[in-house]
Order: C-alpha cells, then structure tokens, then sequence
C-alpha cells in the first residue's frame, strides 16, 4: 500500500441524484482523498459493462487502483475506506466497545434507514400505477419511526452524535437520504413534514443540521447538484 | 476477555418465526458457542424493559456478558461474534481482498436481501387492507433479482460459495430468510417457486441446498420449529 502522498484517485461509478454514492463521496472528502466519479443512468447499470463488475446492477462501485480491490455495497465500501486510509481516525472509534456500536448504528443506516426511505421514495416517485395510499401511510410511519429512534439514542445520551462526542462515519451515512426527506419523500403524507420533524423529533433534527454544516456536505452538494444540472435532472 | 472454556452464554432476545434472530443462532452454534435465548413477541419488543436496551424495537438483540456489549443488529452482532470469538477463523476470511468481498456480501443480504425479501413478506402475510396486487410483483421480481445477482456470482466464479470454496458468515447469514421463500413468500406470484428457484436460478438453488446441509443449520431448524410450535405460531 503506498502511503497518503502517492495516492490514485479512487473510481467511483455513482448517479447523479440517487443517495448511496454521495455516502461515499462525503466521506473521502472528510478524508481528503481524490476520487473520479462517473455517472451513470439507471439503465446503463443494468448492463454490460457496468454489470459485470457490479452483479447487483446498482451505484456505488468503487475501483481503487491503490489495491485494485472492486466493491458495490456503500457500508462495505465507507468501512474499507476508513479500515485503510483513515490513519489518524478522524471519522471512527477504534476503542471497545464504540467501534461496535458504530458499526451498529453503520449497518441501521443501510438496512433500516435506507430500506424505508428508499421504498417512501420508491413508491413516491415511480411506482404509481395502483391507489397506494395505504403503502405510502405505511413508509411514512416507518421513516418516523426511524427518525424516532435516532431521537431516542440522542436523548438517552444526551450527546451529539450517534457515538458519543465524536461525529463518526455512521452518523455522515444518513445524510444523503435525509436530503430529499421532508420536500420529496413526506410531502404526500405531511403537510408540512419539515416542521413536523423539528417538531417531534428535535434532537434528531439538530443532529441533521449539525452534520449539514460540515465542509465535505456542503462541497459534496455542490457537486451533486452541478451534476443533476448537467444532466437535466430536475433537483 | 476470558478463554474460550470460560465464555458465559451469549443472551439473544429474539421471535419464534421472524428470520433474523436466526443468523446469529446459526452462527454460535457453528462455532460451539454457548447461548441464551429469549423468546419476545412483537407487541413486547416496542416497550419497555426491551425497548430501553434496543432503541428500533426490534430483533435480534444481544447482551455478552463476558464483554458487557449491547448490540441489536444482526450484521453488526454476526461480525463482533466472528471478531471476538472465531479464534480458528471457520467462517471468515482473514486475508486481503477476500475479508471485504465477505463484508460486501454480508451487507448485500442485510441491505438488499432482507430488504426486498423482507417487503415481500410483510405485504403478503401483514398488510393486506388493499389490492395491492402491482407491489406483489415488484417485491417479487426484485426478489427474483436478489437470486439473480447470487447466481450471477457463482456463475462467475464457478466457486461453491459467495467468497471463493469457504463457507462464510455472509453465506449463512442468507439462510434464514431462504427458508420461507418458496412456500410463504412467493406463493401468490408463482405457482411453484421452488421449481421455478430450481431451473432459473440452479447454481443459487444448489448453494442454498449445500447450506441447509450444515448441522449448525439442521439443529437451528429443531429449536426454531420447537420454539414455534411451544409459542402456538403456525409453521
């Protein structure tokens, strides 16, 4: 492994709207690490040649030419990201128990958070050939419920982040989802769904806009809405 | 830490029926570990005293007394066991890059598979106060995309596994779910899924038929059936 200096830039394969691949992207400039990122559509990701590295037809992959490793799954690819370059633990615990209990909070971003705000997004967005009202209520219900539990951990703290004093990897995993949140996920549930989330979950709410104040966010949303632009892609 | 000999039961709060409390059972009992488990129902796990130690009201959720560590997601738990415990490394890779394609997969079955398995399952056996007939087909399909993307990797790999010829903690791990795949879950958008599994999907079809040969898994399927008749809970 070649040391900080000598770095290539790592390749990631990501879209310009979609959640995951900004994960990614926030925590390699957290890092201060140089990457490449190629956009695709998501019918190039169903296709050769993309699928032939990723059999799972979805963003993002990465490529990282410092070990020619190649990985599809956005939790995998932060931790390995952070197991080899994150030298100075920036963004994570490595005492015991916290780096456990990141993880945890890591894997109830890609298992939880993002399963019922994606399918919210899903049925919000694209699959709308049926009366859902009852499926939108459900992952409504299901994406408040995950907010209230973020509030319950932050409240039984009394800290600022998931782990403690520390702002880790896992916390800057839920944000790229939390963007389209309350103006294009809730809006056919709620009203007025950002009240409703300062409202009802406050401290769920400040951590939100915590980490939103954080560099690698702001610079990664210019980027991403720069790309969105190019690509006609309605923000 | 205390010697393997010395261990105290792992505590696992866990239900009859649901799949995930199971990997984690499967994988003690692959590494002769010692455990305790608590059967709760789902109403109990959304209050207190449980709700207190696990945040998402749900299970699985573990206590190691010989650590003091909670954790309550079930890939975080599978890998802190393997951390911890597997000493002979029988279920893990250790080397590089074969430690975080075994990650990738891990995260790919508690992001990707027990999400649209996970979907499919809730809407055919819970949620039914409207024709939902168009979701149905969507959770079927993307579930026939997750088997798709398995066979897609064993094809290219000819290996017998997900990670080359060793039998990981990811491959285990996508058992439970599997189990109910052909006769609860897909029934009302197959007429014989495990004949359709069979012939669009054999190398994932043969995997998973290795797998269930496991005595972890065969002595897992007792206590589970045990547990569900004792509980009332049709199989």
């Amino acid at each position: 492994m070649s040391g900080r200096g000598e770095l290539k830039p790592i390749k990631i394969y990501g879209h310009v709207a979609g959640p995951q691949p900004w994960k990614v992207v926030i925590v390699l400039k957290e890092l201060g690490m140089a990457y490449d990122i190629e956009f695709l559509t998501a019918d190039e990701m169903k296709v050769a040649p993309y699928i032939d590295i990723c059999p799972n037809g979805r963003v993002p992959t990465i490529l990282d030419p410092n070990t020619g490793i190649t990985l599809w799954e956005s939790g995998t690819i932060v931790e390995y990201i952070e197991d080899l370059y994150d030298h100075d633990a920036k963004l994570k615990y490595t005492t015991f128990p916290e780096k456990y209990h990141q993880k945890n909070w890591k894997d109830y971003q890609i298992a939880g958070h993002d399963l019922f705000l994606g399918q919210k997004a899903y049925f919000t967005m694209f699959h709308t050939d049926q009366d859902l009202s009852s499926v939108h209520e459900h992952y409504g219900n299901m994406t408040r419920w995950v907010l209230g539990v973020i509030e319950t951990q932050l409240t039984k703290t009394g800290k600022p982040y998931l782990v403690g004093d520390k702002c880790t990897y896992a916390d800057l995993m839920y944000i790229p989802f939390n963007l389209v949140l309350a103006d294009k996920l809730m809006r056919n549930v709620s009203e007025n769904f950002e009240k409703e989330w300062k409202e009802k979950f406050p401290r769920c709410y400040d951590w939100n806009a915590r980490l939103m104040q954080r560099d690698s966010l702001k610079e990664a949303l210019v980027e991403k809405y720069r790309a969105m632009d190019n690509a006609g892609w309605p923000r």
